[in-house]
């Protein structure tokens, strides 16, 4: 006789999502009332225990990592679930970070005196329960819950299947210090189904979940914008431009597209799509296709840039489809058009672009005036580099995600994105007449 | 032979929104970057067109009044749906106030240099098209639409079948008032159809609406909850609380307790529920009971406020279900809880209310501090009527709507909640290491 374990139905998997998620309602009026000392107290006893752990850390993660392994994880995927001591070491300094920022919770700002005599002012609370759906990245785990610990939000953690040993044990790190401090566990709480069934209830109780912030690919995003009956947090594509100016000058302007293009090639901030204005195209082009081509970077362009190119020489282009310019290609391919001028190119960006992160290069003051303004992006840059757009560079200490909505929070989401803020009003017995 | 006219097909009703929301999207642009001078002109104009026209105006709501009277539409709903030669004047004023306000719009605020040498501030924009679904109230056309405009958003605005012939012409008074600028007409429009299906269409193309702006009854609300594709600003429930602490000043609790129930009955503000401290109860019930009775105001209580007050020989008291704790009644009911003190209100508040209005009658700080922190209200007050929740009274100066929501906006929402912030970031050639 053989032994058969029974698959969860799928009334289980409802019932402990449930069960979780009411836990975390629960525990979230709690941490909500929690005083900023006994939040710093959790955070810096939670990057101890990562620190005097991390062995046990690193064995949990190698059990994730030979069971990808032998499932046939591409190199890359394997790349993300590794933890190593530089990688834990990491974590724990990023909590303590965390631990360093300023409270955003009990801020009261533009208290103002109201002709009936009430006072008028707004308190920032936090969102309530934050659920966080990610995949591979086990620092994700702390790097969220440390976030919403401080921000005195409860949340739930949804990790990919391959990181469930490297996740239940640094989420339980997470509970323990909590626990320390006299917070609730379940402030902090891993799905521990690894049934695809979890997600989906998670992302429908928007009785018990105020919010849900995915992080990874395109495929996880948009399957969840369908399903999710909860606000989300998300971040979709990042198609950057950097627009070259007829004002520009050359120097920044070649520094800045050769930064934001090949610093690093995978992430949502690196430039996608050069725009150039026809005046300094003939200038600027030609030093820029001979540094892409020292990097390998695939030009694929409009037939005015390849004739300009050309003209100089230079070979290898290919031709850019309507689809290029909607693409994000994460890799070291980039698509160029030369534009007339500033028009055309806030008509470009905002006909193609993904409304995250874009830049202009000019010395022109209208004209760098008029792209902060009509440039309907989360980030809009004047001379610098689409790689800044991140909560570090922002000063933000650290982000849960970046946004490419344009409720609530856009661009980079540190603390203050995860809480709201309510009204308050100091009386002294008025009434409405 | 008879003529039949074709009812419009589903497809011609999808088709009509489609050309709508994309008028909406174009315009949208070109309000966005409209400068205050300008869009303050429009309002003023507009204003103007609403005093020199308003016999039309008188006219066009006669017919619809004579319609919805033919149909036998409730003497209440008439009413609502009533303009007269005062409420007429009273939308051109309200528009002249929204152009003495201050343009949100452009805003840049905490500008902050960065170790980087980038400097990182954020600034306000608008949201982009902005649906407005709103029953009976004619006036909701002229007040959203001047909102919407100094906020540099397009609208759609999707009224009651009742009240086409007014929301028509009003609606074109806009589009003339922006056309006069040189402003697009797009920017205001009303859906002329009457179809259901139309506002099913406008609320599930997330791609051409920014947001939905529901104003209407709990029926409305519930559907477009269901249905919406797209983050609405909603407002669903009013049941406002008045917590009477021990440390309560009699005088001013009396006060506030009835002005918060019986200044208005049905508006989302008013009182529901009347929490009082067991020490203080037997104090402040009973002339609170006298003042109500005064009113003809049913009171629900509690067995312990049952008692408290029938000793005092008062009579008529009906017993409190589960189900009043959760009531909006927006009528002369009352219902009544005696507690043991603040962590009893508290609980009872967050439990059964709607997240939108509650206050705490108190001399005591820390519990005035507690209550603040820990009621999770859109709104929450110490020693002030509930009343005084609404745009005008903190300062707004007009509001669009009351958000029970947490994310983006909670609580009254006047031009800011109409906008957003994105970041701008101003260089020097700084590029990332």
């Amino acid at each position: 006789m053989t032994l058969i374990m029974a698959t969860p139905s799928e009334q289980d998997v409802r019932e402990y999502v449930l069960s979780v998620v009411r836990a975390a309602r629960d525990a979230s009026s709690v941490v909500a009332r929690a005083d900023t000392a006994v939040k710093d107290r959790v955070l810096r006893s939670l990057a101890q225990a990562i620190r005097s752990r991390s062995a046990e850390v690193a064995a949990a993660n190698g059990r994730d990592l030979a069971k990808a392994r032998a499932a046939g994880m591409e190199p890359a995927l394997l790349d993300r679930l590794a933890l190593d001591a530089e990688t834990i070491d990491q974590m724990a300094r990023g909590v303590e970070d965390v631990a360093r920022l300023p409270d955003p919770v009990g801020t009261v700002s533009e208290m103002r005196p109201m002709p009936s005599g009430i006072r008028v002012g707004r308190m920032r609370v936090p969102l309530g329960v934050i659920a966080i759906i990610y995949e591979s990245r086990p620092n994700v785990t702390i790097d969220a819950a440390a976030l919403c610990i401080k921000s005195g939000n409860a949340t739930v953690l949804r990790g990919g299947s391959e990181a469930i040993e490297s996740n239940r044990l640094l989420a339980s790190l997470c509970a323990d210090a909590l626990q320390r401090q006299g917070l609730p566990r379940s402030a902090v709480q891993l799905i521990e189904s690894t049934d695809r069934a979890a997600v989906g209830h998670l992302i429908t109780l928007p009785e018990y979940v105020d919010i849900v912030v995915p992080r990874g690919g395109r495929g996880l995003i948009e399957r969840l914008m369908r399903e999710s009956r909860v606000p989300m947090i998300k971040h979709l594509d990042g198609v950057c431009h950097v627009y070259i100016d007829e004002g520009a000058d050359p120097a920044k302007a070649i520094r800045i597209a050769d930064n934001a293009k090949t610093q690093r090639y995978g992430t949502c901030n690196t430039m996608e799509t050069l725009l150039v204005a026809r005046a300094i195209a003939p200038e600027v082009l030609p030093p820029l296709a001979a540094l892409y081509a020292a990097k390998q970077v695939e030009l694929r362009v409009c037939s005015e840039t390849r004739r300009i190119l050309t003209a100089r020489g230079v070979s290898g282009l290919k031709d850019a489809t309507e689809e290029d310019w909607r693409t994000e290609y994460l890799a070291p391919i980039l698509s160029i058009a030369t534009v007339a001028g500033l028009d055309e190119a806030i008509a470009h960006i905002n006909r193609h672009g993904s409304r995250h992160t874009d830049a202009i290069v000019t010395e022109n003051y209208e004209r760098a005036m008029r792209f902060l303004r009509e440039v309907d992006s989360a980030s809009v840059m004047v001379n610098a580099s689409t790689r800044f757009a991140d909560g570090f560079e922002y000063g933000l200490g650290a982000e849960i995600g970046i946004s490419n909505d344009k409720l609530h929070a856009r661009g980079p989401v540190g603390l203050e994105g995860l809480t709201s803020q309510k009204f308050i009003v100091l009386g002294n017995g008025e009434v409405r007449t």
